[in-house]
């Protein structure tokens, strides 16, 4: 595993511009301004401006947005020696994924006459795309190089639009929230990655793989603003009028039963009763995923509560018992846990979502039915068959998303990546300028300067 | 005051799980989708779907959750050894809180023929009335278990719907921002509950009720967003239209004159001049409190900045001078200083409220009195009677709230919550597990490590 | 340099408390509601509340808002020993500035029958100007009091507000973004400023003038959110529609360009390939500010990526090779290296945009040309003139900016407004009252506390 070097000096920036400039180049070719967004297309027709879809989605691209860099950045910050390469690293191969997943997104489902139209739709789709990279950094954060991520991105990005457009336009599933093709992707995806790096010798590193108090707290920066805007996420690219206020009522309800079974769980299971900042950072927004596909339908607050009650309490207990089981048994070290707060809990949500789809009903959701389901609401297909859709759409999602990882783990296994070495994972200074701690000279020093002249000075 | 014991191991899982339980059960039987939410009733009518209500107010929903789960946690963590009860705590007692406050809102004014209608308005409503609990909740910070704060929370919601019931329903009164109903009714609800639960000896943990340099950064985290989105929070019920967009903007000159008159009074009333983070984190903050009732009138930018500029004031002289008289007299031990920010400016804003209904005419308003004083647009009352509602409004309010919080505080008192004793308050470590500083060895092993490898890594 | 005293018990207090006193009586002579503000006038109208500026605006309001006070204040709290004064004086002049600006900008731009008219997009307005003065503050960052800050505030906003005149009214140039009226404005400004107040013993303070872990932490937290909303932040003022719409999408594919491009720069320029926090916190923004003149027009998502990759290039090559220049040679010394965020991609956005002017047509805008170039599509003038226009501007913004700075940079070096002695720079705690590092005393204490109790209590 270990690499000749871990010097990025030529290898990041190699990777950085090439990428770039083959992403300029593409846009250059292939993509162009939307109906709403072009100056000439939107002034064509006749609408008020009120009607650009701009006003309907912006707010919300902003809270997914919030989620993308502030929530999943400063959620890995709980290590104690990787928060540069966190919030770092995260924002990195963030702004590399959703250009990329602009191209590979509009590739499958934005093309016009040979061209990728783009405008806030689009973007939160690249977004949404990025969230599932992210998520798979989080099962082999503090274990990679920049450049293996780079490259990790570009691969997932890639598989990640064609199981969309599989579940999606092909299969003709639902899943606007993501649990199928954001969280139970990127999980299994970043599941596969990491078992294939296994690194036999990552107890020398274990010291590291551990948080300090203010690093929980920055911690928590992350999983406030995730919890908080989740309600947005999962809401963001439903229909417009009761279908985006319905989502975000749904997940509302379901986080917040999420987090007192969370709770609940992460108290029962200590002999001491004491709460761990795990479980609250990553459990509590477990119902979050849960209601990812769900969310749209006519769920029931009542409903969207179960889900969330149940998730919670699935998350802990993974943490507590499951994670060390799959690191042990099956060689998955998986440092934030994936598993347990996207992994499970996608699975979950795709469930729901295929049982909630069996019994829509034109009574339930009246002209809405199209909306939601417009092929049970056409004729075309029985509710029914809407959920076996559902189904079937888990099942490709968990085999692209695993064959996916073993191809792609094998790739970042090439010993040319700059990968650190067993001993020195879950730490900055390997790839990052580190100041020192503040230092107990500079304070002695700046007790004499003050003692000197606070006299004179505050007179 | 000291309980048997503060392990949580059964309480707090009990407590959390029979309360989610009844909560499911209860929306089960009583919550439907609003008109704005469900899928049939929102496609039966004709409409553009910019109408939707979500369109309105999601925006600064988004932003009033902001408040309540980042602003409320991370001001409070502000304490150096205890941020992870603050935010965590803070977290689950918001989370329970909402979900109860959706009922007990709901029953009072909520009721469509037997159920319980929710939408984008109610979930503001819900934070809302979280966040007169975490305004109590800073006044006993520190010294409550876990299960002492969601026994509050059952109470004080509760109280806060009948409160808000009388004053919004019965009385006619208008309190869009909640400087009544949410920030004078959660502090002199809190400010009752510590006098109750009063501990003699705390000074034994007086070395833990301070800041350290980053905590009180953190804490300006939750500063600057209750700052901030603070227009939104008293515009997030208003009126559509010129209501929201006036109540926004008189809200943002409130707090920007308070800001500065903070700044000066606490400096000027420091010895050596130096400005104290206690009133910059807590006193800038008193313009959105002050304006909170009578942001949404006709106060024009001169009034709010007028409002605002004295909030500043009264909130400082309160934290310097107030605030010590209140513990040694009076037996009050208010760890925030929620006097200072929420009680005397929620009653200057609530007189404030009075006197400018009072002056409310159809030459000021037009026709959008109908909008601010319905009542008085259909001449069913004059405005000096909308100002005797008002007034009379702050009285009931501070009556339910010293009583509530008096009967409440007794209950708490109750030995067998968890609650700390008072060697160990304003201390983490007792309700979570807490890991180490980050211990020198650490960084020693480190050292020796890079050293060992540095040269043969970066060649 | 040194004052007699920096004591501010007087200074302080006197200047914000008289300041203050003035803009309420200025806001009470001159200032009302907007036609959306006010309830009469509001309702005169027939329209749909929708229609409110409100609905178009606020959102990307509040998301400016943040920029301000959490970008601006958070990106420069990375000095260790700064946090305070950062965050602190960062709010303190944000919120006197926005009250000022709007009063200048109102005197410039918004009068109506001898009155200054405000609303959302005043609000908007004020936030902008106040950005100006936000970024001269990073120039002289660690080196001012706060009184020298306010009294720098009130004559930069006044000059902002007659350049921006000048710029936007009599030359009839575009700058939704504000590359030169905010961006080269304020840069420009503050180094014009810091130059005169050069420090020749400044390097007694250098110690000072560093970062640590937890507070290059802190900076990301500010560099995050000024990156993720800054889409909104070229947007906020552009016209209804496709407008708004494509200026957060240029600047949204603008930044993920630069951000690869200045992650490549960092790795590249360090002898060890090792990333620089200077550079990704700072440099990785210069592609908002390079898309805040053409981000309206027709740019393309392939031209905004070619602007931001140049502008990261750009950026990380000023902090790496130009500011020591600057610093040895030209005396001047600035804090945060705001000539290479703001300064040079400011003048490059300027070139840009007057390029993109030059090449607008019909044919490209449609009828859309009016909302962006007015002129042109009346007629008055052709595309080249527009183009000439954005060029001379871009001079005159020089021209005013540094003479400005030159003018004011003497005023604040009076030695009456209570300026750190060099030795004692990048310090809070001359203005601040500081708490203590966690002492080791207290955690001893604790742990005795803890060892005594924790069997009985833990049963």
């Amino acid at each position: 595993m270990t690499d000749v070097s871990t010097n990025m000096r030529l290898k990041l920036p190699v990777t950085c511009l090439i990428l770039e400039i083959i992403l300029i180049i593409l846009f250059g070719a292939l993509v162009q301004y939307d109906h709403g967004t072009d100056a000439k297309e939107w002034h064509n027709a006749s609408h008020g401006d009120y009607n650009n879809d701009f006003y309907y989605r912006y707010p919300s691209f902003q809270d997914v947005h919030v989620m993308i860099f502030i929530g999943f950045g400063f959620l890995m910050t709980f290590l104690h020696r990787y928060g540069f390469s966190s919030v770092g690293f995260n924002f990195l191969i963030a702004a590399f994924a959703l250009q990329w997943a602009t191209l590979m997104q509009g590739f499958f489902h934005g093309m016009h006459a040979g061209k990728i139209h783009i405008g806030v739709e689009s973007m939160i789709n690249a977004d949404f795309c990025t969230g599932a990279v992210l998520i798979s950094f989080g099962a082999v954060l503090g274990k990679t190089s920049p450049v293996q991520l780079l490259i990790m991105a570009m691969f997932e990005v890639t598989l990640f639009a064609v199981n969309e457009y599989i579940v999606l336009s092909a299969l003709g599933a639902k899943d606007a929230g993501g649990s199928m093709t954001i969280h139970t992707f990127g999980a299994y995806f970043g599941l596969m990655v990491t078992r294939i790096l296994y690194r036999p010798n990552l107890d020398k590193s274990k010291h590291r793989n551990c948080s300090v108090y203010h690093s929980d707290l920055f911690a928590m920066i992350g999983t406030l603003y995730l919890w908080m805007f989740w309600p947005s996420f999962n809401s963001a690219v439903t229909a417009h009028g009761d279908d985006q206020h319905r989502t975000a009522l749904n997940t509302y309800y379901s986080l917040a039963a999420c987090t007192l079974s969370s709770y609940a769980l992460s108290s029962l299971t200590a002999h001491d009763g004491k709460l761990d900042m795990v479980h609250i950072q990553n459990a509590a927004l477990a119902g979050g995923v849960a209601a990812g596909t769900a969310g749209e339908m006519m769920l029931t607050p009542f409903g969207s509560m179960i889900v969330g009650f149940l998730a919670g309490i699935i998350s802990v207990l993974g943490y507590k018992y499951l994670s060390p089981i799959l690191e042990e048994k099956l060689k998955i070290q998986d440092t934030c846990g994936v598993h347990n707060l996207h992994g499970m809990p996608g699975v979950l949500g795709a469930i729901v979502g295929a049982i909630t789809a069996s019994f829509a009903t034109k009574e339930i959701y009246g002209d809405g039915l199209a909306d939601v389901f417009p092929d049970v609401a056409s004729g075309d297909i029985q509710a029914s068959s809407q959920g076996v859709r559902q189904a079937i759409s888990l099942a490709v999602t968990l085999g692209i998303a695993l064959l996916g990882g073993l191809i792609v783990g094998f790739i970042l296994k090439l010993p040319v990546f700059g990968a650190p070495p067993d001993t020195i994972c879950f730490e900055d200074s390997i790839y990052w300028e580190v100041p020192g701690e503040e230092a107990a000279h500079h304070d002695d020093q700046l007790t004499t300067v003050r003692t000197e002249e606070s006299e004179k000075l505050n007179s």
